[in-house]
C-alpha cells in the first residue's frame, strides 16, 4: 500500500524535473456537463503524458550502482519515452522493450533520448518474462509501467497538483489502464479529500476493472480493442488493484465514438492536443457516462499523437 | 500614446473576466532555437484568442447609457466573438458586421454569443465605412479592432501577465496583424524593461509594418494572400504605428511553409492547437528569421481552427 506521504515525497523529487501542469477551464464544458470543471493537462508534462511521473520517482530511488548498471522497461507506449528520459536526467541508461510493430516515430522518441531498443514479436512474446529475461541478462533494473510502488506514488503527484491548486473537489475523474494513475491519485486524493468521489474511465470493451470491482477480485478480459491504446490493459494489476478496490467509487465505461468526439471538443473548443487514452475522462463528462455535479477534475493523461494520426481517428 | 498605466488599468477591469493563460515550455524548442522560450498561450484566452481582452477592456469603459442601447463591430475573425462576448458579460448587445463569405462556423460563434450578424460584399464593400454607417444608424458604439487606444491596452496585458510571471526577458517576439496586440505588447514592456527587444512578425507578403518602419512612415502593400489570415492587413493603423515606430526594434518575416512547420510543431512537441496567425512567433524562430538569444517570450494569439480546416493546412 502506498500513502500520500508517498506522494508527497515523490513530489519533492519531482520539483524542477517534471512539469508543474497547468490547470484549463472551458466554460462550454461546463455549461455543456453542469458542473464546474478543472482539467489537470499532463498531455504538457514532460514527454507529453503523466508517465514521466512514475518513472522518474521510481528511477531516481535507485542506488548509484543501480543507475550506472543502467534501467530497463517494456513498453510501446508512453512509459518508455518516461523510462528513456528518466534515465538520462539522471545519468544513466536505459534499456527499452518494444514490440517489433511499434511506429518508428516511437522508436525514434526513445533512442532520442537515449535508449536502446530492443524488439519482441507481440503474438508470440510475453512482454513481462522477456523484460525480466533481459534485466537479468543485463544486470540492470527493470521499472514497470504500473505495478511498482514508486511508480504509483509518482503517479499520484499529478491529483495532488491539482487539489493543491484549485481546493476541494467533489469528484476526480481518471483514465484508468493498468491503473497506476488512478491508484497514486486516488491515494493523494482521497487523503486529502476523504468524501471525494473517485471516478475511473475504461473503454467499453476493457472494462477489466469495473469488472473487477464488482466481482472483489481480479478479472480478465479478452484483449480490447479500442482507440485508447494506453488502456488496452486486459487485467488490472495486483498492486494498483489492491489499492482502487478500496479507493474506487465509480468505473464510467466510454466507447471510441465518445473518445473520437472529445478529442475534437479538445482540440476545436479548448485547443489542446489529446491523444485517445488521455481523452476519455473528457469523454465520459460529455457523453454522460458518468452523473458528477459540483466541481469535478480530470485528468487528460497524454497528448502524443501526430498529426496525420490525429486526422486518421477523427475522420473515422 | 498609451502607458503602462493605461495597461495596469485594462488589466484590473480583466481580472476574474479574462483568463490569465497559461506560459508552457518546451524543451525541444529552446534546444532548436539556442534560447529559453516561454509561450504565452492566448489560444486558451476566451473565444480562443487575445482579442476578448482589448474588446472587454474598451466595452467596459462604455456608460451604462451606451451599453443599453449597443455596441457594433466588424470582422471576419477573432474580434467578432470578442466583441459579441465581451458585450454579453456586460449586459449589452453586439452587432456584428462581416463578409458574406465568413465560415457559417465563425457566424454560429457570434451568434451563440448573443450578437445578431450582418453581412456585406467584401469585394465592392468598405468594412470601416460600413461599420460607421451601421452604428450612426442604430446609434450604437463602434469598438474597431485596433484603432483604439482602450483596444491597444487590453491586448497588452497579455505581455505585462508573461513578464510579472516569468521575470526579465531579452525579448518578446508578437505576430503583427494591425498592430493593436504589438503596440500593447510593446508599450507594457518597454516600460518594465527598457532594454527588452521587441520583436514583430509578419508574413512575407503583408509585411506593411516591416516596410512602414523602414520608411518611417505608413505604406500599404497589396492586399497580402497568406494563410496568417489575422494577419492580411495592408497599411498599420495611424494609431497603432504611432506607438510601434518607436518601440519595434525589428520585423521578422515568415511564409506559408514556415507557419504550417509550426503549427505542425506546436501540435505534435507542444500539444496545443494554433492557428496560423497565432503561430507566426514559433515559426520565425523556428526558421532562424530573427537571430535572438536568453530569455525569449512569444505570444501564441491564438488557436481559432477547426480540425478539417487544420488538417488542409498541413497537408497542403
Amino acid at each position: 500500500m502506498i500513502t500520500l506521504s508517498d506522494v508527497r515525497d515523490a513530489a519533492e523529487r519531482l520539483r524542477g524535473v517534471a512539469h508543474r501542469t497547468p490547470v484549463l477551464r472551458s466554460r462550454t464544458l461546463d455549461a455543456l456537463v453542469g458542473a464546474e470543471v478543472f482539467i489537470k493537462c499532463e498531455n504538457f508534462q514532460r514527454v507529453g503524458a503523466f508517465k514521466f511521473r512514475g518513472a522518474y520517482n521510481a528511477c531516481s530511488r535507485l542506488s548509484r550502482e543501480q543507475l550506472d548498471r543502467g534501467i530497463a522497461a517494456y513498453s510501446s507506449g508512453n512509459h518508455a519515452q518516461a523510462v528513456a528520459l528518466a534515465a538520462r536526467e539522471l545519468g544513466s541508461s536505459a534499456v527499452i522493450l518494444m514490440p517489433e510493430d511499434t511506429p518508428a516515430s516511437k522508436v525514434a522518441a526513445a533512442e532520442g533520448y537515449g535508449a536502446e531498443v530492443r524488439t519482441y514479436d507481440r503474438y508470440t512474446g510475453d512482454r513481462v518474462a522477456l523484460g525480466a529475461a533481459l534485466a537479468a541478462e543485463r544486470g540492470v533494473t527493470l521499472i514497470p509501467p504500473y505495478e511498482h510502488p514508486h511508480v504509483m506514488a509518482g503517479q499520484g503527484t499529478a491529483a495532488l497538483e491539482l487539489i493543491e491548486e484549485v481546493g476541494e473537489l467533489d469528484a476526480l475523474v481518471v483514465p484508468v489502464g493498468g491503473g497506476g494513475l488512478m491508484a497514486g491519485s486516488a491515494t493523494a486524493a482521497k487523503a486529502l479529500q476523504p468524501t471525494i468521489r473517485m471516478v475511473g474511465v475504461e473503454p467499453e470493451d476493457g472494462d477489466d476493472t469495473r469488472r473487477s470491482l464488482a466481482a472483489g477480485e481480479r478479472v480478465s478480459v479478452p484483449v480490447p480493442r479500442t482507440i485508447a491504446d494506453g488502456q488496452a490493459a486486459a487485467i488490472p494489476g495486483e498492486l494498483t488493484f489492491a489499492v482502487n478496490r478500496r479507493l474506487v467509487d465509480e468505473i464510467a465505461l466510454v466507447n471510441d465514438h465518445h473518445i473520437r468526439d472529445a478529442m475534437g471538443f479538445a482540440f476545436e473548443r479548448m485547443r489542446i492536443v489529446v491523444e485517445p487514452s488521455g481523452a476519455t475522462g473528457i469523454a465520459a463528462l460529455l457523453a454522460g457516462r458518468t452523473r458528477i455535479t459540483g466541481r469535478v477534475g480530470v485528468i487528460v493523461s497524454g497528448g502524443n499523437i501526430d498529426t496525420a494520426r490525429f486526422n486518421e481517428v477523427l475522420s473515422r
